[in-house]
């Protein structure tokens, strides 16, 4: 069983378990840094074509869009992640965009190998039914507005980026200090934009799944289908666990499980 | 406008503001109090009978109750609170209950004046249709153990105590220092059933809204339609805050946006 | 197996098979005589309360109650019958009601025998979880006029007659014959009336199975799910089958394909 | 306000009302004949990927083909149609399957006029976002068996035919005498699949108005958003009518009011 555990401190020390170094597709954990992104370009308009209330459903299910008209119920659903994929595509292009994205995360990392896995987004651009057919839904309310096609090759180049544990703890450790990188010093985001992204990664980082992630771990996390899960600690630092072998809900059942032995431990939970 | 808060800190002295003597009813906050004592006499084979996951709905929708055959999201929307009523009916008879509730409560605010206020619940009683419905649903499905009308009445009643933001605020000191009432000492409750309780509050205080809460506040709380709110600030202390006027999800307006404000002063929010 | 069929022709001669002269409870069958009384009593303002579509979905299910603010969708469901059955209580009391109905369907057979199994109904006066949902929940809209447990204890009892094939062939024969009985001459509901139950009973008389039924038979019908289904042949006679063992939406697995057969034989579908 | 009504009968004889001879875009009416094509090429195969309940929701809802995974209700919704479509693109090919049905469309009419209007075709090609959506949705559950925008521009095109109520009536009079016109002696469809379309145009031919069009017409139908609306008689005759303005579910209001008056003087009611 693989699997691999970093956990990055104020000072910027990784502290490291098992298969730290083995690259995988981070899927659904780009959305967080997707939406720092939209956050940092457009602010609160953003919450206009999306709300920040956890789904109950599954990530890529079709029923809340329509009724609630096409305006997905948060941006780390599948449908809400490619709404702000959409804005980030209007605003610089497909291109410019993941380019942007992908160096903005070898800078946090200051490791240039972070990139896409081009033969992970073209397998998705063939396969992904699902996700053609929320984004031509929520364009049939008005709520895309580039072409269908565009928005989703941007939405799959990002969910198919390849980071390690190593890379991707260390690329949100700003996530734990209000929006600052502790070591470079550098306001990444600001401070109230930066406990909002860890509140909505508390309510709907998991998808139907979110309330149960919260009641054992008791930490903002995002999963991804790919066996990764980043975890923010506020104050202490960022936590980035890879295992393959999800639970229904998608999210790394041996991932998890570890986080429930590390936040026991370290009483990092912010209920206490 | 009527408007109290009142915080009350580590060391049991409380901050008022406004009305803070005024008597309201706690209605659905009365909900956290309940779960703690259902948790503590009973411990986790609660979760049996009763999820952990936002609702996604309005406080009374019975429609996730059929398509997930009798088991509620959550002990703090309505059908959740009244099977951990149920539960606690079952252990202690139903006038005990809420015997044992309100000296509780009487206890942890050092002051006999909490009460029913029988008028309330008597109204609620005779109004009462919708949680009726939700109670013969969860009986189909075999999951209430008493007799709908007994485990209802336990229900309207502790609905129906009546609390200033005062006592509300002492009530709940221990929650914020993991279960122990930091004046007294004494440990009422394990630290992981509190983190847990705090986490349930955070994931689903709100109903429907339980997404924007998190969002604006970063605290876990409840609110309730007689316009009261409670907070929990781990390690910082406890915060009711009480005035009519609710917003469509039913959490006082006035109330949430002074917890907006006062978390911004502070520094509270749990995602810093 | 037991299995019964009857045909009852215009002339009133009933042409019969297997065990027809075996009592059984007729359930949800007798839904389409209280809608008959209730449309002579109180004509179309009865659409106000109850709708005329299919539902979709199962025979008790509550969730399209609640987004159709306690209007059932038709008065074949439980909950739409439950409001004919409260219109009737309301003009005649409940147990007036159930002595006219019981008298009404001794007159149309001819035959005295025809009572309520008072043992049936108080099982499920006693069992009827789900029909106490429904009402509490519908009183809550404002959608029953009288206490729940005197509309319930009347829809029990109309639930609870029993009859055999060849009295429930025979009372239906007035529906074939656009409301008159053909033998005894009299008009027992308006020619219209009678195209509207008999139009009700083709879309909705099936639960979620009325497509399948009427793509298989093309006649209207009701089942119940003691093993009776009626069938209405318009110009042609009235037909009652009965065997149980039920398919997935109740409806009698052997007795439909009996119908299926009759229906090839006489070409008696409305759509040739 | 433009009305055409058109009434043909066994002889084949028109009787004509209004504005007969103005052309309009048929729309979902055309459903009916592709189903009737399906049907004659792959029999009850067809039932495997659509089914034959009503909906209960409007035309172009997702939402129940998530729940039942991808499988359309019936084959005279959106997603119904388009699978039905895409059964006859893979026999035959786009452009031959639109050839064939205009071909056999302009032989019922005796009409060589009748055609597709590529302008209203190529329209609905670029405002289709919702068809794309629940056809992309079709396919991530595997049932859709070309590619998308291949059997959508069939759809489309097969939406887009004109005709004017005289070739509409002409042209189903087949459905009112079990599948064989009664002009020319052909049986174009065996007795039982016409006794099905028309079946399923009880059921299912109005959307979420079905029940009410049974209740008020008593006749098998199909509405289209053009103002169409196509009846069938069985044994009487074919009715076309027309009238822009539609009803909340996509039906001509007053050309639904006609058909009721028409009813009500001949009699024509399968219910009576």
């Amino acid at each position: 069983m693989k699997f691999g555990m970093c956990v990055t401190l104020q000072d910027g020390t990784t502290h490291c378990l098992g298969d730290v170094d083995e690259l995988f597709s981070v899927q659904s954990i780009s959305k967080v840094f997707t939406l720092s992104m939209a956050l940092r370009r457009v602010g609160d308009d953003l919450w206009k074509r999306v709300g920040r209330e956890p789904s109950g459903s599954p990530f890529n299910s079709i029923v809340q869009l329509e009724s609630e008209r096409g305006i997905p119920r948060n941006p780390l659903i599948n449908a809400g992640a490619i709404v702000v994929t959409d804005h980030l595509v209007e605003q610089a292009g497909p291109e410019a965009m993941i380019t942007e994205l992908v160096s903005r995360l070898r800078q946090l990392t200051d490791d240039d190998s972070v990139s896409v896995d081009d033969r992970v987004a073209s397998s998705e651009a063939i396969a992904g039914a699902r996700n053609r057919a929320l984004a031509h839904f929520m364009q049939s309310y008005g709520n895309l507005r580039n072409p269908v096609e565009q928005t989703l090759a941007a939405y799959f180049s990002h969910c198919a980026i390849s980071m390690n544990c190593r890379q991707l703890s260390r690329a949100a450790l700003f996530l734990a200090f209000d929006g600052r990188d502790p070591v470079s010093g550098q306001q990444l985001i600001s401070g109230e934009f930066c406990r909002r992204i860890n509140a909505v990664m508390m309510s709907c980082g998991h998808y139907d799944n979110s309330g149960d992630f919260t009641f054992r771990i008791g930490l903002p996390g995002k999963s991804g289908v790919g066996g990764g899960i980043l975890v923010i600690a506020p104050r202490h630092g960022s936590i980035a666990v890879w295992s393959p072998g999800l639970n229904p809900a998608g999210t790394s059942l041996v991932g998890s499980l570890a986080l429930e032995a590390l936040v026991k431990n370290t009483g990092w939970s912010v209920f206490v």
